[in-house]
């Protein structure tokens, strides 16, 4: 066992919602002490980076309880019981968008919150886009935007974006360009 | 009022605890109708990006409950209430690492899921460090490295990275590298 870890002596479920689970975990600490976890279960869920031909990145303007606010961040949703993160990506990315991609890239993997939460996002690049119909959930409420590159890190740096996964995109965009120009 | 607003109907508290509360939101959405909102509140964060003179960035390797493993991550941890980012940012830097730095910068706040969590995360980089002692919260363990911006890519490319602060902090690390190189 790792010198880090932390052994379970009791979990208790506090809460089983339809999107989170809330347990508080009693762990042994690796000196021996005890202490508790609270600890959110989250099912997963993907992102997707739209890229239009043009270079330009497809985003959403959507109402976020949990910020009391309208943030604008890109295309994302949950995984359904038993979904391939795949699979999700092309149906989240048309439901909000009404975009197919006839090129979905996996990029990489992150947890959004370790310190309380197992949310995973999987992060796809979506390319050779085309215009279809948005099919939203009956509770979802978004506007679709389209800014070039130079526009959404105008809206990073005047905190009109300031969602993790969403500064990691445009970071990745500005990247994917410059990396372009040295060939 | 924002076309994309949801008005709070009644709001439920499910649990307070030590780090995080839980609260239901039943929600009237734009179209009239209701639906309910698990939300996650959290006091806030900061994360450090420590880089040495010689360009490396200082990690830790810490167990997460949440994720049942352990995971490396740029130094991190939460507002204690009313304390300001700054002095959480050198406060963490030094308890968690030992470093002090001359150099603290602010870089962006983003929220880590907004779906279901206000956590907000602000970003520093800290440089002119220079080494102290550690003073852990009682029940923090981990272990401090330091690696070249080189290996933490690596270790983004093979998963031993995977948390989207450190993702993104290694990420400004390149495109600051390449910005140099270009001056």
């Amino acid at each position: 066992m790792d010198h880090l870890n932390e052994k379970t002596i009791q979990s208790t479920s506090i809460y089983k919602g339809r999107i989170i689970d809330l347990q508080i975990d009693e762990v042994e600490l690796p000196n021996g002490k005890t202490s508790k976890r609270e600890i959110v279960k989250h099912p997963g869920a993907v992102a997707i980076i739209p890229i239009t031909k043009e270079g330009n990145i497809i985003l959403v303007r959507q109402f976020r309880k949990a910020l009391e606010k309208t943030i604008i961040e890109i295309p994302a949703g949950k995984l359904d019981e038993g979904e391939a993160p795949l699979m999700c990506a092309k149906r989240e990315l048309a439901e909000e968008t009404g975009y197919q991609s006839s090129e979905l890239e996996f990029l990489l993997s992150f947890y959004t919150s370790p310190g309380f939460a197992d949310e995973i996002i999987h992060l796809y690049v979506a390319s050779g886009l085309s215009e279809g119909t948005t099919n939203r959930d009956e509770d979802e409420f978004l506007d679709v935007m389209e800014v070039t590159l130079e526009e959404a890190e105008a809206m990073v740096g005047d905190q009109q974006i300031h969602d993790a996964k969403t500064a990691y995109a445009i970071q990745y965009l500005r990247m994917k360009e410059w990396t372009k120009n040295q060939d």
